[in-house]
């Protein structure tokens, strides 16, 4: 039985509570949209004191097994209107998983403008003044909490994008390493928390193991199951997520100067194989596990030519949308720009789909890095044209008259042009979170429900099928704390239930499982709908229909009335 | 009979073409409306070639009758993505009518970045290169068509934040003595006219008188209502719209400091009064006619210190939401900013409410008036900051992390704070145009159809009954060229019956009249709808309902149920 901490930031009363059996298989993504759609008024202004921030750890955080260790924000949010949940590794789900809290809800309003920390650790949870701690990046923010609490704690924080509330900030939570590295970066939930006055929220220690129905079966399962993924995820373990860049551009999907053609003239320059190259040659690390007991690996840390640290979780969404997306092919200069987001707090995705879409208007040359860095550096200073940028790429597009502006439900499309990757343009079209590519991830290779059924991405055959069942999976892997690199399929399914069999010593079944998924995106979608989204917010931007995409000259063309099929139940 | 003129910019190619019986009611927002409603998909980009810009003359345009020759521009709205029309006064309307002309229909994209001219006149209608004409603002541009047509030629045209495509881009029409100070302002129509490569349409002649059923009929009902309108409009011909600056103060209902105070300190600084008498005695012009025949006279033109031309139609709202909405109380200083608006082609009011928003957010001080002058100038430039500003106060409000930004369905509340003024929310939160001090003028002792009720604007006591009935009366007023300062009352629906059959010989009554606001707001909400609206979008920013207005203490507590029973029909 874990707790759930509600916080009320206008009193500053921090109460913990025992949850009912009604929560029993909520946690993660679950558990926050739940909250969202339960206690949230749909209609309310995202910065007020009516919305709420949750953290929710997963059923399966903090036990032994490989990958399940991921951490969910939600809330309204400020980026689309809509219910948010963003997840991301680090160490937090872990500890907080492992201190017996499933969850944190962050109420209210405070009453002055000072920021505080919320301390966590196994003999008490306390509001500590974090007033110190206004304007620094999540990097310098790190190093003052260990200072302040000693090298155990771990963290998770706003950087001064937060702090502003602009509606792309992210919040980052330190990585095994202590770096402020991963990211919940997307529907700007770091601007919540800094509506709420919180900071950081700090995590003394790392609790203790849970307890386990039949450890010994856990074990057993766990063991092979990771055994399994060495064995598959060589590619991810190697080159990192960057092992895309090749795979996606061969597809004649990759976003390049605003969505304007689908392969990059300097795609070795940044592909995952050239990566792998500069950071072995500069003493950086290739491959190392963002969370507790991850065998994947496929974080990485990237030094400068010197052999100094620039920035890690150096990601192939990130690579396209900095690099390829804004015409820049230097790894350099993308890495730098990783950094200032991550240290910021912003979203890597959407702040180069913003910076893209303000090139395309003039605002800056595509490929000029310079300008890029200078632009993002600006959000340190509050300079408004950088507040602008992180306002979002719709905001960007307005300010600069831009007609080709790629968001659904005001939130930027990712490293994958729907017009070459069409599962993933059903996926963007109709998740609840806006344009989203982990909300029903449909790259090469993946298969639904059934998967003997395989897809050609680049034709809209059966696109909405494959999105429909990859958004239920991914609802069930970010309400249990998987890392998706598992893999969204049935075989994942059915192993959650028997790890959770093994645990708690319960029947579920594959089905039980599943159906986490369906109800969690039923509730979202009724949120959503209550907010204000009809069908006609589940459509893409019409450029992806109307202007074919060099080279392959594919348009995106599922349609309309499909889109509507999608995400549709009972 | 008159003409609709359809000009497709991609080719060039200009048609026109005989309008159909179905049409015999549709004039000025009921035509604008209805080409919208029936020829622009929902979901399309409003930059984008689906977009269509109509602008569309009164069924009364161009006869002896006063207050009866304003002209519509209609679009979907690149500030709301819902349909829009915006009407404004000065010549073009009435010439427009004389010639024949009952709307133009911009179509399509042009191929190149080349700006044009629609030239129109007795003998034809062409487009003209308009090369060199880009980057002038409205009054250089008025000058140089004069130059070049001669100083007959009147016309609407777009300054620089329309060839920007900014979404508060206004469209500007000469007055009576050739100064683009009228203005469409609202919802980015200007942007619209921008994305189809036109810069100006010149009118190079004035057409003729049309022809009368029964013309002695008609004069002597026109006649008639001029003495009664000059009877009862003094305070408008003494003053100016800005009559109202006492008014709504004592109300407590004028917007300060975004939105913070109904009452502002500097009232009599900002007041008619004393606008007439710094008018005066600078040799300005307290009252004159923007349009042929008005006999209300409530423009103006305002000179500085040293009797030189500062801006003319400096009305109510513009000082207000530039004025003390910003916390200027200076006239000279709003002057200035009224100017440059014009000269740049953008709505007074959303610039007003993006400034407070932004000066709320810290851009600058309240009060701040050379600040202000200098962000509205950087348009002419394209400083990013300036071009967020011209953004609107969406925008604004998100770059800067701001909670009271006050929109509705994306565009800014007006010179009326829905706190003081009930009737003024209901039309803000329920029209289909979004926020709108126009559609739904619920100003202190106005009635509905039945005028033996009186209303108290204060209390939310039938407010919706108010409102729901002004905004039908207006939207015959927008359809038949009507300036709405005759009076949205059954009277002027009944009169504009009579005027109609002493014209065209029909036998239509007050009902018939009534039909037409009806019809248009119905499909007016259908397009929407299709365009993803819902009654979530028909709410005022929580604040209003949440935060009271010093000093009077009061919220906007108009229950949302009965907001969704405004506007209901069948």
């Amino acid at each position: 039985m874990s707790d759930v901490v509600r916080i009320n930031v206008s009193t500053g009363k921090i109460e913990k509570t025992k949850l009912g059996p009604e929560f029993d298989l909520l946690s993660g993504r679950a558990f926050t949209s739940r909250i969202v759609h339960d206690e949230v008024p749909p209609t309310c202004h995202p910065l007020s004191a009516d919305n709420k921030l949750i953290v929710a750890t997963g059923l399966l955080g903090g036990t032994g097994a490989s990958c399940v260790n991921r951490v969910s924000f939600g809330a309204k949010s400020p980026l689309t209107g809509g219910i948010k949940e963003s997840n991301c590794g680090g160490v937090c789900g872990f500890r907080l998983a492992r201190l017996g809290i499933r969850a944190l809800i962050f109420d209210g309003k405070p009453q002055t403008d000072a920021f505080r920390l919320l301390v966590i650790g196994s003999d008490g949870i306390r509001l500590d003044d974090g007033s110190d701690l206004r304007g620094l990046g999540n990097y310098e923010l790190v190093s003052k909490v260990r200072e302040r609490y000693g090298n155990r704690a771990s963290s998770f924080s706003i950087g001064p994008a937060g702090e502003m509330r602009l509606p792309t900030a992210s919040i980052a939570s330190t990585d095994i390493r202590g770096r402020p590295s991963r990211q919940a970066g997307r529907g700007g939930l770091g601007a919540v928390m800094g509506s709420k006055g919180i900071k950081g929220v700090v995590i003394l220690d790392a609790g203790k193991e849970p307890k386990y129905h039949d450890a010994e079966k856990f074990k057993s399962l766990a063991d092979e199951f990771g055994k399994k993924l060495v064995q598959t995820k060589a590619a991810l373990t190697n080159f990192g997520t960057a092992s895309l860049v090749r795979v996606i551009n061969e597809v004649g999907g990759l976003p390049v100067r605003n969505y304007t053609q689908g392969v990059f003239e300097k795609v070795e320059e940044i592909s995952g194989e050239n990566l792998r190259e500069v950071i072995v040659a500069r003493g950086g690390e290739p491959s190392e596990a963002c969370m507790p007991g991850c065998v994947i690996r496929c974080s990485n840390l990237y030094n400068n030519a010197a052999g100094e640290y620039v920035t890690s979780a150096f990601e192939f969404e990130t690579i396209v949308m900095l690099g390829a997306n804004c015409g820049i092919g230097d790894l350099d200069v993308i890495a730098r720009l990783d950094y200032l987001c991550d240290d910021l707090g912003i979203d890597t995705i959407e702040t180069g789909a913003a910076i893209a879409v303000g090139m395309e208007g003039g605002l800056l040359e595509f490929g000029d890095g310079d300008g890029a860095v200078k632009l993002v550096e600006g959000i340190y200073r509050g300079d408004p044209v950088s507040r602008m940028i992180a306002g979002g790429t719709a905001v960007v597009g307005r300010a600069f008259g831009v007609e080709r502006v790629p968001v659904v439900k005001g939130q930027s499309c990712v490293a994958y042009d729907p017009r070459s990757l069409k599962g993933m343009g059903v996926s963007y079209a109709t998740s609840p979170m806006g344009a989203d590519h982990t909300s029903g991830p449909a790259i090469p290779g993946r298969s639904g429900f059934d998967q003997s059924i395989k897809y050609d991405v680049t034709s809209a055959k059966g696109q909405t099928t494959l999105s429909h069942d990859l958004q239920i999976m991914i609802a069930v892997c970010d309400s249990l704390g998987w890392c998706f690199f598992v893999g969204p399929d049935p075989n994942t399914m059915a192993l959650s239930a028997e790890l959770l069999n093994a645990k708690n010593g319960t029947n579920l079944t594959k089905e039980d499982i599943i159906a986490i998924g369906i109800n969690t995106l039923k509730i979202e979608k009724e949120f959503n709908q209550r907010a204000g989204f009809t069908s006609a917010h589940d459509r893409l931007p019409d450029f992806f229909s109307k202007e074919p995409l060099p080279p392959s000259g594919r348009t995106f063309d599922v349609k309309p009335e499909d889109l509507d099929k999608t995400l549709v139940f009972d």
